[in-house]
């Protein structure tokens, strides 16, 4: 597989998911070898424009994972070129000399969009904007229900939380979404629940979904429990009860509803959507995904650099 | 070429430079091949004490290209034993048990100076005070136009812009000034005229040079024209117009008077001093300047590294 | 030596100091024949609660030097899942998943403990709290010491300056206790001495002290000075006259005083307690304490990761 650069989920194609997942898994047999050193000519830089320290970090694992190196910047707003007012795209076209990727960490919807048609080496979106793609945490995800369940084709996924705000869900519904037979549940108070275009989108290709407010009800049934975080501030803006959020609290009574196959994830940080007793579940998967994480973005990078 | 430190472009001589530009077109090649690992267990430290992540980026990327490692602060000033009143001095020598060569932006005219004085490491300085040396900058500068035109001997060049303040600019024209026949061409607002110290330095050695404030008058006959920023705000506080700025400015009319051979160059980053849709001519250099940035950088740390 | 984590200077018993000691001088070894790549394969994280750069860089050099690579950030409290109220427990779970060992300062008194018991890689302690641990450092000042006289039974060691507030002293004076005939001085002004629970601990082993604020008097008999900082403001805080830490200023009327083999120390930054012209006299040892410091950490890593 050869892709130019990752800016948007919907970019890959069943196929090419087919593939990275089978290059990530590859990664992984990789790191349990001890590792590589076949990107060792190569630099990767990261470009944050915005705080994320666990992102960055996650990528910049997966090159070094490579044998990589890395330049990087947790304050790309604060280059003395960005203050003195210099666009995005001779910033981009600056990195491009010095580095062999660009990771992009943008503010504003669109920014890996704008970078990628200028820049003349890849560019893998790290996250732009409020509401606007992160698909390296997508395509992870994905990639855990895949390894956690053997299969997307037929499963059956409870997304639970905060499904209006959350680029994480989003992104993941719509991956989702090209799978035959997916079943996907939308648990959430009123104000928290998944927007219309997602909905379409689902409609549009014959995706069965169902809009619900109890996690219990239909926890016997399924294969994934993707939990998000809702803000209690938040909560109280939007006209909800505070108690609200104790329907969606995941603990071991939530567990025993549970089938013994299934996995409880969640794209960290959590604060109280998990109970810590969880942790210790062969079914608690999201420090998985941390990992997952790594495999994938490997895979990605290797693709975008040549594999 | 055996190096100690680059404190300042005075300390190359002609040969020096020859010999540089040399071992720059090495490097090139060494990148075409797909890099190196010879420095591999080389330790450059990037001590900034103020904010330049593209003068870092650089630098980095040609140590990574070297295959070495990189220690990197941009916040040198908020070091606990600076702000606990440590001197320079002292910093360097510790610094000096850490790394193979230091990498040093300091705030203070002279600080490279400094610490060249009590390093026991070699010390490469990426700026020092405003009005101090940079002098990795004007190399680079120096660099592109041997590379863009053939020869520096007898070369034309037109510097444009804040000729007064811009370091950039004065560090260049002293490094022209050791060439054959050059001919400089000094085009700016009179408050933002080169300085008489300069203009003292060009006289002594018998350089052709010339006071313009009208850029297209000489563009005919230009080997090369470098463009720099002239920030509004500074205008005002001159006393020069606003609309003086536009005679300046660089865009397709004014290509069309530029010979087919010759640079257009900035040091980046720009505003408004050079148009878009000048990018895509073969005669745009600024973009080219920063890849001979990595280039040059490449081989002054593998000079003072050992070659 | 099969170390789990680094986390207190008690962990090190007389036996496993002899074999750091002993690996810290093949590092030695390992850097005069240019060094090694055996760690090429494994990142360390560096993960820095508070700002350290200096033993941030320490740290990361001696990973360096064995090879490895380096996550870095030395703003752990701003990542974005830490505001988000994460605990610590789970952010080193996480990290775990990036990286093959965490050097953790935290601003907690001991939260190189908690990250500890739950990480799934080694941790070590740059430093939790204040009044916390930092047992990297207090092992390069015992390194120094071995290697500057040839020994530690018996050593005479004055330890000067802030008695109270050092940790540094603190862990120093603890880890001295372990060895046999060793003699200590604490010398400081009354409220600056060192506190009870120290004392009580070298009274149960049976290590010999004496409390003096007379440096000349002792200054013949010893074999080490141990220099700390008195800050000027304290002083006036607990009720001591400014001109008092003149008696404890190091300079060549000192050094006259002390034997020709003797080793002069301090964990630097200094200020005004040693004279720059201490610095050229052979038994000024307080810049090889970070050449040392790297060969520990060195040993250190090596030993956690596998040696």
């Amino acid at each position: 597989m050869k892709i130019r650069h990752v800016v948007e989920s919907q970019q890959f194609t069943l196929p090419m998911l087919v593939e990275l997942f089978s290059i990530a898994d590859q990664m992984e047999r990789v790191l349990a070898r001890g590792g590589t050193q076949d990107y060792q000519n190569k630099i990767m830089a990261s470009l944050f424009y915005e705080h994320s320290t666990r992102t960055r970090f996650s990528l910049e694992s997966a090159m070094y994972r490579l044998g990589g190196k890395v330049l990087s910047t947790e304050r790309a707003n604060t280059f003395s070129s960005v203050v003195a007012g210099e666009t995005l795209e001779d910033t981009i076209r600056v990195i491009g000399n010095y580095a062999d990727v660009i990771v992009l960490r943008h503010n504003d919807l669109g920014g890996a969009q704008r970078a990628a048609q200028v820049s003349s080496i890849p560019i893998i979106n790290a996250g732009d904007g409020k509401g606007g793609q992160h698909p390296t945490q997508a395509l992870l995800d994905l990639y855990t229900i895949y390894k956690g369940i053997g299969t997307i084709e037929g499963v059956k996924v409870a997304l639970v939380g905060n499904l209006t705000d959350g680029r994480t869900v989003r992104s993941l519904a719509y991956l989702l979404g090209k799978f035959e037979r997916v079943k996907l549940y939308f648990i959430a108070p009123k104000s928290f629940q998944i927007k219309q275009d997602i909905l379409d989108y689902l409609t549009k290709h014959n995706v069965w979904f169902e809009l619900q407010s109890d996690l219990k009800k239909i926890l016997p049934e399924v294969d994934v429990v993707y939990s998000t975080r809702i803000e209690p501030e938040l909560l109280t803006q939007r006209g909800e009860r505070l108690e609200t959020i104790s329907q969606y609290f995941i603990d071991d009574t939530i567990l025993k509803l549970l089938p013994p196959h299934a996995l409880v994830m969640h794209p960290l940080p959590r604060l109280h959507e998990i109970s810590p007793t969880v942790d210790t579940d062969p079914r608690a998967a999201y420090f998985k995904q941390t990992r997952n994480g790594v495999l994938i973005r490997m895979a990605l990078l290797a693709s975008v650099l040549g594999y």
